[in-house]
């Protein structure tokens, strides 16, 4: 089983932002994205250190739908160096703003960990590169199938 | 010794992919990259969740070129959550298109782990941001001192 | 306390780099820059394997600013897969140019190790994407509240 779905799109402004020691990045970068009026966004890099790392894991072996019992929660003081914040921002059919972010991030002893993000506080410092995309006929819903909040496209590829 | 090779290339189409549970990662890609007439292409973002991955590393103390027992094969069955796909498609000089990906991804425990990625098939979701570059004088080709498969770029940049 | 500053900025050059055996990242990347002009410029995507790997991570538990025995070095024989380098280069006020790179990296066990990178040594290639971005009011600092080299930005937004 093979599907694909896809949208072409043109890329739009790019900012350079800076997080201050103790913002909570998940929130600051959606209230970023409002005020912004960005209808889609993708991180293109997040660098600098990070403290209360929240994030979250599958069980191995789960089957979908992913189920709250299927998913393991972690919550790490720290601080670690951050490596990345990947994922993106998108509307919701009732053009609310939804972040699907991922970190990856290290303990003192050089090990990475990371997960799908709930929040994080900025511990020395956070640079990131966003990355406006204009493009229609997505949005963010929430898949009983998978059990996540994925992007919904209005288009099919076939290519395969 | 300190060597650079570079292209200066435009920026051509950018595309927004989702894959549905199931589907092989690097064969979908390729696909849509051939369906699309992708000459080169760059992950730009890639999150989710993923099953049954294979992934290679290198032996600590391996020496070049890289040869088989230099290289180590691993399948985890997951699911993992899925931080990034990194790198790149290109073509080679016979204009066959061929994918050098990179897989970061976790384990319920929070432990990243990740490598040179063979496939991996998508769990509840996988979205994508995929990156055209217009650019000549790049192809994919395999070298032998190296014993990988590597971009070969027809012009020398002398900076340093 | 949740603070954001930010510039919004045009996307410049593109370049696809190639590495060879034995460079070293962090030097050949800013002999790059200055060799280009780049007055700001982002790491897309970076693959390959590196050797000789040098890096820090914060100890568990530090507190602001991160002085240096708060900081715990690393270093790796290798060789190891490189699955990304992230960050950016940026222009002191002395219109300097500073690098900030974070590594992602995988051992053949499939762990993935990483931090905030000194330098690593190519060991069978490297494929970059790198970004420059045109942008005014952004330098690189030292910042004593936080003990890190970061950006200043000549402009707050304040969507929060």
């Amino acid at each position: 089983m093979e599907k694909l779905w896809y949208q072409e799109c043109n890329t739009g402004r790019r900012f350079i932002i800076k997080l201050e020691p103790g913002t909570h990045v998940t929130a600051a970068l959606l209230d970023f994205a409002r005020a912004k009026g960005l209808p889609f966004a993708s991180l293109v890099s997040a660098v600098g250190s990070v403290r209360d790392v929240e994030f979250t894991g599958i069980q191995a072996g789960a089957h979908l739908p992913i189920t709250e019992p299927r998913i393991k929660s972690h919550r790490i003081e720290g601080p670690l160096e951050l490596m990345g914040l990947e994922g993106n921002i998108a509307q919701t059919a009732a053009k609310e703003l939804h972040a699907r972010f991922y970190i990856i991030a290290s303990k003192s002893s050089g090990e990475v960990v990371g997960g799908h993000l709930v929040d994080a506080e900025v511990f020395a410092t956070c640079e990131i590169v966003l990355a406006e995309y204009l493009v229609e006929g997505i949005e963010r819903y929430h898949s009983t199938s998978g059990g996540v909040d994925t992007l919904f496209i209005d288009e099919e590829s076939a290519p395969i």
